[in-house]
């Protein structure tokens, strides 16, 4: 049994990758206790003590997200498919969503309610921007039959905080359900599903929880959870239907049945991440990414770097910058990331070739890792 | 910030899996050397040197498929995400679909020609037999508008393996393209795609390839691929979308751009795993399993075990037996879990309760884990 010749023309060999600093938008770096995690022994996705682990893990996701949102648990898949879980199960046919755009990710839900057969109805702000709450407002007054509110919390391609808590109030304001991407805001900004009232929420293992990047924390409300059971058409994809993963996560005392084999080595790490998230503390993990923001944001401002986003509407753990007159952005990110193992990352849709992304998120946002980029930036541009 | 109090109550620690042994029906065991890959340090998504090993995992899946279709690679979710993927692209709403079930996977098949809209002709087998190529052929002189014939080539409900083969040959002399659920077979039997003229299949990391659960590799022919660049709809998923995840993985010379964050430490692991693959070479791989199958086989007989599927059909990577005489098949199963950390499966939808199902997939297919299996059931049935 022999390849075709042309695919054996280089041999390859175990990868090995380069020590990386990853102060990109992410996957940022993983604590080494947590990275040891992902290479403890297999176990099956149903042996007794590996549902045990999947109901802490459950516990875990509700005390990141302040909830007590029974169905809270960690989807199979990276963030796009968390988001494409919460659009699929809440969307009808026929539904009509807003949706709050202000950069690329909510291109991407407005792409999610098409496909799901919904009507998007889009309130479009600047880039770099938080979405208007007034304009929210007008939409919901000029569409009486729209029964979802989508929006991203913190916007990764722009740096850029929304305010959740006055968004996902006047959708309920107007009886609607609210979905919410904070991919980049868990762990790293409050985000308070319970005390804000958000219905569907979805975020990313490999941003402010560092840990690896595939996995999807998610939390529904009770009525969310009801709109799903209730619903008169089948969800349209079968792997993330939430009433069939459900009965293998488990929503209460009943017995687990068998969905999908759960990625197991990933869900030892994230419950090991946010095991870590606990122990430190919520309060002191957003005290810790303010402070490393500041740290950081004297010294980019020093070298010359300009922000994109205004003061009070920052990300702490997203950095979106312009640099320094006469910097070629690309060749200065190669250089930093051949030269010095420093990753950070470039601009993305309108901003490509404009700005770095700079993330402090999780793990990364320690003083070492601050300073090593603010030196390393000394040295390139002086 | 504090966590409600029920929430509290039990505090979590770090979690620590017992040392099984893996012989049910996957996850199986992962070889030292490829679950160190899983914890190498992190790099991003679109680092060059991520990118090249990327490069070289879809020349390993093309080896492990013998195939030279460009469009190989790893979906970011494990295998029934990767049935999914095939579905979804392929069949657009009205589509007649042929699916032959003969156990669990075929009807999940059905499920998903029913939420692509597709309308599913069901050609069934009874469990624990072959697809029969004679019922397949009546279906499609009966059905002439039918564009795609779905199969299982090895259940894994049953251990029963199809003639993938005849079936996939039989679709395309009769016009339409085959989809094929090579969940359990790769690596443990031959599957050759090209020789085949298979034109989509999916596995998984976690049976033979003995890779971390949560990942599928994929491969699409030339028609395949034709037809979902024309399609007149879009893909209903906009995460399993391959016209976007072809940009990402890169079909040819074109630069990649951003989809989702790839699983980037699950990618290491199964490069790690095909890679030893290729080192032991495909048909030395299949005569392992066929060996161990044999060596099981024997010691299960002079047990009592009965198989439930004829020889000439029998999967030796998964062996599904009846217990000697008065045996509690749960009861046994347990003890093997608990007293012995030895993992075995029950049955799965109709044989539940009435069968096991032993693996011997991967780096399980082994002489010493086949030896210690019997030696344990010796002891508790003598």
């Amino acid at each position: 049994m022999e390849l075709p010749e042309k695919l054996l023309i280089q041999p390859i060999k175990s990868f090995h990758p380069p020590g990386r600093r990853l102060m990109g938008p992410g996957p940022s770096d993983i604590h080494p206790r947590v990275l040891e995690a992902l290479s403890r022994p297999t176990v099956g996705h149903l042996d007794p003590t590996f549902i045990n682990m999947m109901d802490e893990v459950k516990r875990l996701v509700q005390y990141a997200y302040q909830t007590t949102n029974t169905l809270s648990m960690v989807v199979s898949a990276p963030g796009s498919a968390g988001m494409e879980t919460c659009f699929v199960n809440l969307v009808e046919p026929g539904d009509q969503v807003i949706v709050c755009r202000n950069g690329v990710f909510g291109s991407r839900m407005i792409e999610n309610v098409r496909r799901c057969g919904g009507a998007p109805i889009v309130v479009d702000t600047e880039w770099g921007r938080p979405v208007d709450p007034n304009q929210l407002e007008e939409a919901l007054k000029a569409s009486p039959s729209v029964s979802i509110v989508a929006f991203v919390h913190a916007e990764t391609s722009t740096g850029v905080c929304s305010d959740a808590k006055v968004l996902s109030g006047l959708a309920k304001q107007y009886g609607c359900l609210s979905i919410v991407d904070a991919v980049t805001s868990l762990g790293g900004i409050p985000v308070l599903v319970d005390d804000w009232g958000i219905d569907a929420i979805y975020s990313g293992s490999q941003k402010c929880l560092s840990a690896t990047p595939g996995l999807s924390p998610v939390s529904f409300s009770k009525r969310a959870t009801r709109k799903i059971k209730k619903r008169k058409t089948p969800v349209q994809s079968w792997f993330l239907d939430l009433n069939l993963v459900m009965q293998y996560w488990g929503t209460g005392s009943q017995s687990r049945s068998y969905h999908h084999t759960a990625p197991v080595h990933a869900l030892y790490c994230i419950h090991e991440a946010l095991l870590m998230l606990q122990e430190e503390g919520l309060d002191s993990s957003w005290v810790r990414h303010q402070e490393q923001h500041e740290r950081l944001r004297e010294g980019l401002q020093a070298l010359g770097f300009r922000y994109l986003v205004e003061p009070q509407f920052r990300l702490p753990q997203l950095n979106a910058v312009f640099l320094p007159e006469g910097i070629q952005e690309s060749d200065l990110r190669q250089k930093l990331l051949h030269k010095y193992n420093l990753e950070v990352g470039g601009g993305l849709g309108d901003f490509a070739g404009k700005i770095w992304r700079i993330g402090l998120m999780g793990h990364t946002a320690h003083p070492d890792k601050v300073d090593y980029l603010l030196e390393v930036l000394h040295k390139e541009l002086s």
